[in-house]
Formats: structure tokens, C-alpha cells, sequence
């Protein structure tokens, strides 16, 4: 059992919160999964954006800076140095606070809650890097819901779900489809396919999570390569004709696969470049 | 502001719980909301039946004899009677318990939470359920995922959102629909309509809560009065074209609709002669 280093609930340092949270009671929130490295919080600033974006979607009034939010972060990152200087994970969860009645109603007077977790991580062996990890077709498929698609929100009983398919530790993830069954995602991974010179992504506007990390490869990443980045439904047929294919999140950054469901993939030269040029960016 | 009346934690009256509890991490857990009237839970066997079959399709082990949940209930139970002779709601949620490493992995080590919370309530006022509730359409579409489907689970975030849509006081649910157009349920509610002699409701199947109440009626209560039932699909078209229309859930029992976004209905004596039949039941 992994227990976290600390956890700050609204910045005092204690484990517990409200059983009222509306967190727990509907999963009314959001959270961030940030690495920590060498002492810094890598990418914090698309994770910040991500967040705010997802609270004003959800309309949870949130003052990032009178709540504290930088202090928070910069006391999870220092904890995160000096207890865990191998790699660190900062998890940011922000609810919209505690229930002021019974039932699903916003009345408008919560205050958001953050609560944040440090958990000691150990980095992927570069010789995983190398090799490329084998990942599954997951069977569940993903509810559509465009109203909370691309968030990183607290409902998260389908990857679960999901999660629970496979116990053999050979398997680092399964990819899921959509009611179409057209490929979307990792349970904890965005996905990938190079073709020739173009990188291509599903979208995520009726399911799954925009990534982070899946944002650096498109807006940045990709082209300081001079790749052709092309964000389009993908079935499961196109993903195994793809001539690489990988996986990214905060935490692994970019990760080649070596097979899907027993389809084995060379993992091009592109995909190395994109990977380190990945793990300098913001180091 | 209203405040729950007490909270117990795994039998313990206290309000708070761990941070690491995946109901908050990932709204892995279930709930009931169960009515405590004259000193007695009402259709208690019925919530206790829908919760050990989530639990089961949600593979969270749980012995609710070892884990004490009829001393749970009981507590409750005593405490609502005394302290609320009104009416209270006692809300049980289930949880997986503390994860026991971050990510949404399973390890089989984790161990059931219990969070039991009494809140005071006031029954519906006669005249409202004499007069019927005005509704409107939400514009929200519910996601559809099988393996979630008709559980009673703490992803409510959709919900939170479709509750979101309306502030008038006046309106007293919203009926959503799923991605076909097809209706589903209200936000707080699942929804009847009576043709001729037939009681008409959607199928759970996909999206949509199994409500204690919906299964009242379509077990019990139809029959009694001689109604046949069917649950099948139904267009807002569908709806509209009804007889009479009405809504369910532990709370409110039966509660007839006269209003749907400006078209009125008559209130059928069939439909009273249900509530009233409802009402005496496991009374």
C-alpha cells in the first residue's frame, strides 16, 4: 500500500475533509495530475489553464490566486524535492465545496475546496522507453457526453471500470472506444498514431480527457519535428495500420507502444525524437 | 444553508473522511436516498437490494452484515424519528474505500466506506401533489454507458449540470433525454406516463437511474390498480401525447406532473388512486 506524503486540504495540512463535499457526494470537481522533477512542476502552467477551463465549464467560481492556489502548489512542490527527489506526483483536486442543502441544486453559496496530495513516483526505466510498453482493446466502451467531454473531472467510475479488465502487469493500458467504436483513449493515457509524416489524435469532444501532455504534442512538439498533426476519429482497423503508435500523460510523458492486442509496432525514429524533445521541453 | 442532523463514518459519528477515499478521488461508491417517516425507512428492503446489486456490478466487496450497515440504519433511524418527526432523508453512500495507490487500479486490498447522513425534510405540501408540478425539458443529453447504467452511483456530475439549467422555483424537475432524443428521467426523478390503461416508462438500460419508486410502481403498485405496464423508449413527442404524466422517487413517492414546458395535463384518477396506493404502502 502506497500512502501519499502529505496532503493539504484548502492549504492546512490534514488528511480529511467534509463528508458534505460535494466532491465525494456527485463528484462535482476536477483534478490535475502534475509531475515533479529535478524541483519543479513540469507543464504547471498548461495545468493551471487546463484546471480553470474545466471550473469555468462546470461554473465553479474559483479566484485562483485569493484561494491560495500558488502557495498550495509551491508547498507540494518543495515537500515533493525533498521527500521524493527521484520524481514525485502532485495531485491538484478542486471541488465545488461543501453541500449547502441535500440534492444536486447549486445554490450558489459554496466555496470551492482544493485538496492537495503528494505521492512518491518512480519514473519509467529508460529501458521501458526503449522497448515500448504492449497495451490491450479495452471492452468497455465510453459513455458520450459533450457537456463534460475533454475534462478532467471527479467521475471517473468508467476507467475504473475499465481498469479492472486486466491484472496482468505485462499490460501498461487499455485503449477504449466510443459508442462507435472508434478508438478515443487510454484508461489513463491519450493515444497516438504516426503515419508517415502525419501525427494523428481522436478528439475529444464527446468523450475522454485532453491531456496535457497530449497538448504539448500538438501544439508544440509536433511541429518542432515537422510533423503534420491531424486530430481525427480513429477506428480500431486505422490505429493497427498506423506505423507507431504511443501513448502520453503528464506522468510518462511520451511512451511508445510495441503492441496492441498482439499487433506488434515499430517504434519509428520520429517517436524517439518526439519523446526526448518531450522530456527537455519545460525541464 | 441547511445541515445534515448527524454523519456517521464507518458507525462513527463524525463528519469527515480520509482524502484518499476513491467516492471523492473517483466517485467510486454508490448511494441511497431513503425516507424515514412515522419512526420507520421506507422501502428499506428495496434499497438495500438495489445497493448490494450495485455494489456487486461495481465488484466492490461488501458483507453489509459483517459491516454493520443494519446498526448503521438503525442508529439513523432512531436519531431521524427523534430529531426530525416531520420527515427526514437518510442518504447512505458506499464507497471502495482508500485507495491504495494513486490511480484508478483496484488492488483487492481496499475496504468499504460507510458514510450514513440524516437530513431533516419536509414531506411535499397536499396541495402540490393535488396540483401537479410544472416541468421543463432540460437541454443536457445523458451520456449512455451500459455498465453504468440504472446504478445509483456517485458520478452525478451530468446531473449537477442539468441542475444547473433552471433557477426558477417554479419548475420543480427537468426531463432529460439521451443522445437519440429519446427521454430518460428528470434530474432528481424517473418519469411515468399514462396512456389510456397502460403506465408507460423508459428503459434504464443505457442511461438513467433505477429508482426504488419506479420499481415500486412497475412491481407493486400497477398491478394492484390494474394498469398495464411498459417500459419502453419514448420521444418528447411521445410524452407529450400522454394522458397524464408523472414522476417518482423515494422522496416524493408519486408526484403528478401538470406542466411539461407549457403543455398542461389532466391529472387521471388513476394517477391518484397510485399515489395514494403508494403512499399506504410499507407505511
Amino acid at each position: 500500500m502506497t500512502q501519499p506524503l502529505a496532503t493539504w486540504v484548502d492549504g492546512e495540512q490534514r488528511a480529511s475533509l467534509p463528508a458534505t463535499d460535494r466532491g465525494l457526494q456527485y463528484g462535482d470537481g476536477l483534478f490535475e495530475t502534475i509531475v515533479c522533477r529535478t524541483g519543479k512542476l513540469r507543464f504547471l502552467a498548461l495545468h493551471r489553464e487546463r484546471l480553470q477551463q474545466g471550473l469555468d465549464r462546470l461554473r465553479i467560481p474559483f479566484d485562483a490566486h485569493a484561494a491560495g492556489l500558488t502557495a498550495d502548489l509551491e508547498r507540494a512542490r518543495q515537500l515533493a524535492s525533498a521527500a521524493a527527489p527521484a520524481g514525485a506526483i502532485v495531485k491538484l483536486v478542486v471541488t465545488r465545496g461543501d453541500s449547502q442543502a441535500r440534492g444536486y441544486h447549486v445554490t450558489g453559496q459554496e466555496s470551492a475546496r482544493r485538496i492537495v496530495t503528494v505521492w512518491p513516483d518512480t519514473p519509467l526505466p529508460d529501458s521501458t522507453r526503449t522497448a515500448g510498453v504492449a497495451v490491450r482493446f479495452g471492452q468497455l466502451r465510453l459513455g458520450e457526453n459533450p457537456a463534460l467531454a475533454g475534462l478532467k473531472h471527479l467521475n471517473r467510475l468508467e476507467l475504473v471500470l475499465a481498469r479492472m479488465e486486466w491484472q496482468d502487469a505485462g499490460i501498461f493500458d487499455a485503449l477504449l472506444a466510443d459508442g462507435n467504436g472508434d478508438v478515443v483513449s487510454g484508461t489513463m493515457s491519450n493515444v497516438f498514431a504516426l503515419q508517415g509524416q502525419t501525427l494523428l489524435t481522436p478528439p475529444v469532444d464527446r468523450c475522454g480527457i485532453a491531456g496535457v501532455m497530449r497538448a504539448v504534442v500538438l501544439r508544440e512538439a509536433a511541429a518542432a519535428l515537422g510533423l503534420t498533426v491531424s486530430v481525427a476519429r480513429m477506428s480500431r482497423a486505422a490505429l493497427l495500420a498506423a506505423d507507431s503508435i504511443f501513448l502520453t500523460n503528464a506522468r510518462i510523458g511520451i511512451l511508445p507502444v510495441r503492441e496492441v492486442a498482439q499487433h506488434r509496432f515499430a517504434i519509428m525514429p520520429a517517436v524517439v525524437d518526439l519523446m526526448r524533445q518531450v522530456e527537455r521541453l519545460d525541464a
